[in-house]
């Protein structure tokens, strides 16, 4: 296949479009990311996610600039559940990175969701493994909002950067999306505003109330502006990727990563199966006819096409 | 069962018992849905949601009084993605509705999360469905936020209302979490503060953008504290209902809604078989450590367990 040989050449332009072929799916999906798979498992893969507003876009790129002054080679994902309405609501935050745009030693690409916000998280997954297999040393996932595609998007992440601004209430938005227990890093932005001293107390309260592990989340000030405080954020990071390692936390989150895809890969290609198995033999129209007649319940027809595939000699 | 002789005879703890069962899960839960499952599919359920402090809440509260005055038995959900870290959150929410406590014909409950997310909309469905066998004639769903999860929620009824508050940018926040497209009908709360007109109007150019449908979401200004505009609203909800029957869609997409119920039944049993049976012959283990080692990529793992499994003669 020439585009993994472009790929693993450095080609960027066919990084560009290996994750077009994600975003699209289909076979040809399947063989790139079948190919590149052994090279992946490399990269430190990092979630930033916050509120809209709450300078995450200029917090990544000055993050950027330390990543790079550090040596890393960085991938950038720019996760957007838009709605077809819009379209290309990221393209702001893309002119905003241009200041990285001609190095070569940093890619940034906006992730939208094409219809289907199931489909984002997994894309986004796929994306990932394409940039490590490129060789990106780090790959920073941005996020807007705090939704559950975004909650599926942290857990294909190593480190995830909660990003709280002073005022707008953020701490309990954040509480209540869910998003405070998967925090591994705060980053409270804007520390240059009123307040930001007290949202970092509240943060650390909030710390105290929770279960305490292993890993206490440390609480970053930065100013994503100026770039103060993203030295802090960096060494922050390179902490939390340390204990990962030392822990083995970092080993036994990715072979539960892996073993969930296989899985999933698995119950995709059955269900697909089940359903054209079953329709060929007018089987699951019968069934959901005498369920909506309310003849039989949901579990009894369930139960019918299960002994159906059992009394198989081949259910495929 | 009792509990089903009990429900089904307008025991109201027996409901609140029920409803408890399907949030915790287990075998009794197959059991009791199973027994109900021949009298669902008369209530009419209405998804309310919305930003945080878009009065949601209140909003519900009047409503509930409207459709009682126009001779309906009500059930309603508060469906809040609440973190661990808080746990009910929907308490002042229930307490202000209190108003309704005493009207036996009005039963309301907050669902909470317990841990998982994806489990929420399953319970949602399943509570739905006891408050239908019950015999309420409208079931109100309020979530809080508009993440994931509520979309997966707003999937389960069939007429979503999006509340919509003047100022805050409201009108882009929902665009993006992709709530714009499942709104059937949008209520601009807060109608007496500045700006509603205005917000109205960028609804209005909002679906003007859009694909135009046979069904155009109307517009509907309320004041939930005062109770204003709330008849209009149960005008435009009584329209929707009608549109709905006299289109055909409501049976379409409730067969539909049926439909994925008996797969997701299937696809999970099939899920928990697969597991089991390669448990036991660590084939799943063997498999995912030459994952793991980048020997085999994981479309080729998935492709050895298929296998195995098609090769058996039975594989239940």
């Amino acid at each position: 296949m020439d585009l993994v040989f472009e790929l693993l050449n450095g080609n960027t332009r066919a990084l560009a479009r290996a994750i077009s072929l994600v975003e699209n799916g289909g076979v040809e999906k399947e063989a790139l990311l079948g190919s590149i798979f052994h090279l992946t498992g490399k990269a430190m893969v990092v979630g930033i996610t916050g509120s809209p507003g709450a300078g995450k876009s200029s917090l990544v790129d000055k993050l950027i600039g330390e990543l790079r002054a550090n040596g890393a080679s960085v991938g950038v994902l720019a996760v957007d559940p838009t709605s077809p309405f819009t379209g290309g609501a990221l393209l702001g935050d893309r002119i905003r990175m241009q200041e990285h745009v001609l190095d070569k030693d940093v890619f940034i690409r906006s992730m939208g969701t094409r219809g289907s916000l199931g489909g984002l998280a997994r894309a986004t997954r796929e994306a990932i493994k394409i940039l490590d297999a490129f060789g990106k040393d780090v790959i920073l996932v941005e996020t807007v909002g705090v939704g559950q595609s975004e909650l599926d998007v942290m857990h294909t992440v190593d480190t995830t950067v909660v990003v709280l601004t002073p005022g707008a209430g953020d701490v309990v938005q954040t509480m209540k999306a869910g998003i405070m227990e998967i925090a591994d890093i705060f980053a409270v932005n804007k520390a240059d505003m009123e307040g930001a001293d007290r949202l970092a107390v509240e943060i650390e309260n909030m710390l105290d109330l929770g279960q305490s592990g292993p890993w206490r989340p440390p609480v970053v000030k930065t100013v994503s502006l100026t770039g103060q405080g993203v030295g802090d954020l960096y060494q922050a990071l390179t902490k939390h990727w340390a204990y990962l390692r030392e822990s083995g936390l970092l080993e036994k989150k990715r072979e539960q990563r892996l073993r969930g895809e296989v899985f999933d890969l698995v119950v995709e290609e059955l269900r697909q199966e089940i359903d054209s198995r079953l329709e060929n033999k007018g089987m699951m129209d019968e069934l959901l006819a005498r369920v909506i007649s309310r003849e039989i319940n949901p579990y009894v027809a369930a139960d019918r096409i299960l002994s159906e595939l059992r009394g198989a000699r081949k259910y495929g």
